[in-house]
């Protein structure tokens, strides 16, 4: 017997059909003998009708009234659900933040949860009652619903998990697991059976958006395994074996690959700062303004200096350009640069994996390899566990599939 | 300077442009120095669907659950006209049942009312805030979210006005006042000024469906002055005179009439039990099952009794019928009838007055008007405030405009 938390997204609930299906899953769960918590998101597309109107009304609007809007979501979803399990005589009722409670902080629409409380739930699991819990809500200090920002279900349910000390998260998702890189470019690209926090945090920052970064978080500090599955296969556990990925600490991770997978983004854009004064305070000079505008700075890279001044270049969001390209226009006569350059068409490639900690070698390779493919490198940046690159994007997808092949990662 | 309820109907907020429409009638209440709360149903159609789901997932179902569903549109509502407000610099915040909150019974579905916690509210008004408090909804002594049956609305406003001590309680609805009878019938029907709690209740439990019975009741109750008027046009007060129509108590009626008004009911059937014992019992043995199959009968007739047998006929609702054939027909050895005999084909009319307490002559008014049209009655029924006939269904339009007439009600 087990303790299980498990969430379905947005389009595993999209319907009344797949909600039947959904109560199917968990009464399987249940009938072997589990115990089980339930973490649903709101039906596929209604969070967007909702925040939709709310912007319609006013696009600067009350992040506490847009929190009570869109909460409702998943509030139907957990009534919906509730119901559809007890046609299956799985003894079950809904749960919404306030009643948990889930307390969050009051950062309304993008929310922190502080604490939950689990006893009253865990007793209701052990004597067979499901809860099902609306994700994405809680309740701040000032006792009115917050929502934890897009995603937010995720972390709803990793932080039940915690709270309910279960042994398992299953995240249910439209993709059956964690992959060595997207599947859509690299036909090879082989299913990962586990994964560690850390290599998910950086793959979940470049680009794999199959689980909420905060999630990630969250799962690593409490030490919460989570498990991604997929919510339209009906793979059951045979003998033990899990049909999905498992997120887990990389302690338990025995047979270590040195690189676990191949990630991409195209969101990018590549600003260059020409001709800036080679001087301390510079950087400040650029930089501060950027993050005054809440504009996030990814890669940094700064020339060698000639003649007295220098030029530097860094990566951003895409989304951000147009503001960035303002607020350094703004800046101008402050930070003294010559030109300001703008490129939207790069990507960035990374190779992820915990393995790098005590294997050399991992960067060069990926060096070697991008230059036997004509493929010129940008910028580098790199961390504890991982390389990041940019280049070009027309590459991107040529870069992905030789790298996937030169780490050895080809199924 | 007055404290006013504003309660808009799912038609006045079906869409955005209505309720930026609701949100300027609002602004207008509030710059002539009023303090006001609002009350909001659901947007139109959104009950319908949202209960349309969980009858689809199970026919009975879990009255709580379907609460916690259901009750979300109203709670849409609230956010998105508090943000429409604050849009036009209407300072405003949304209130759920459960925050005010306002307490129910566990009756799920249909709970009713049991406080409401005005204090809150009341200092924020005084502050300039307007509350927009999620109708139809409130908070069970289980602490989960109860709703108090369709049309529940009404009675939200209602029972608001109360708690916060208002001086009006204006229901914003689809029609723009209560009038002498349905205006599609009678051209010269006219709108009342001014009508007696008991003759709403009269008027509403006969089939002019503005305002919930309950809420009604609870008006009279409580003394609350109720105005039913339009969300659609746009008379503004002038002079102190209201658009609307003012639901008050009798006394303040100067004026009186002695007839108001004029309703009609097409949703009868007529049950006629044919050779009955006329013996003591015999009632008790036809309407003790019907009334414990939860089928209220409404007016009833017993034929004076021939050869030791009589004739029994009562008015039901006609949704009812099929079930109250059935449970009669099953207890008819206990009855020991010797036919049954429906009728949809039947219509009530009836004509309702405070005056009538005071005057005599109205009842045979009705009779002989009917007689001089050649309408046959059927049944007869009175109370202190109202005449009730019952006739074929075919000569409802000719019965009511004979009648608006007789009573000098054409305007």
């Amino acid at each position: 017997m087990a303790r299980i938390v498990m969430k379905f997204g947005g389009t595993s609930v999209a319907d009344l059909e797949r909600i039947r299906h959904v109560a199917a899953r968990v009464k399987r769960e249940v009938d072997s003998g589990n115990e089980v918590a339930v973490v649903v998101s709101a039906m596929a597309g209604t969070t967007n009708r909702l925040v939709g109107w709310c912007t319609q009304l006013a696009p600067l609007h009350d992040a506490r009234e847009y929190d009570a809007v869109v909460a409702t979501g998943e509030q139907v979803t957990a009534g919906l659900l509730a119901i559809a399990l007890q046609a299956l005589g799985v003894a079950a009722r809904s749960w919404l933040g306030w009643q948990i409670p889930l307390a969050t902080d009051d950062a309304h629409g993008k929310a922190r949860i502080q604490s939950i409380e689990g006893a009253e739930l865990i007793r209701r699991m052990q004597s067979g009652q499901v809860p099902v819990v609306a994700g994405f809500q809680g309740v701040g200090p000032d006792r009115r619903v917050t929502t934890l920002g897009r995603g937010g279900s995720d972390t709803s349910a990793v932080a039940l998990a915690a709270a309910l000390r279960a042994d398992r998260c299953d995240i249910y998702t439209d993709v059956d697991g964690i992959y060595t890189t997207d599947p859509r470019i690299v036909a090879r690209a082989r299913k990962l059976v586990k994964i560690a926090y850390e290599e998910m945090l950086e793959l979940a920052s470049v680009g794999a958006k199959v689980l909420q970064t905060r999630s990630v978080e969250l799962a690593m500090k409490e030490r919460v395994r989570v498990q991604v599955l997929s919510s339209f296969d009906d793979g059951t556990s045979l003998g033990g074996d899990l049909p999905g990925t498992l997120v887990v600490d990389e302690d338990e991770i025995v047979e270590q690959e040195i690189v676990s997978g191949i990630a991409y983004s195209r969101d990018e854009a590549k600003v260059t700062v020409r001709g800036v004064p080679d001087r301390p305070g510079v950087a400040a000079a650029i930089f501060g303004p950027l993050s005054a505008a809440s504009i996030n700075v990814d890669m940094i890279v700064q020339n060698v200096s000639a003649d007295g001044t220098t030029d530097l270049t860094f990566t951003l969001n895409r989304a951000d350009l147009p503001r960035a390209e303002q607020t350094l226009g703004e800046h101008r006569a402050g930070i003294g640069f010559a030109a300001l350059l703008a490129d939207r068409e790069v990507a960035k490639i990374s190779v992820v994996g915990v393995g790098m900690r005590s294997h050399s070698g991992v960067a060069s390779t990926m060096f070697r390899t991008l230059a036997d493919k004509g493929i010129n490198i940008q910028v580098i940046s790199t961390s504890e566990i991982k390389v990041s690159v940019l280049i070009a994007a027309e590459y991107t997808e040529l870069a992905v599939r030789a790298l996937h092949t030169a780490y050895g990662l080809d199924a």
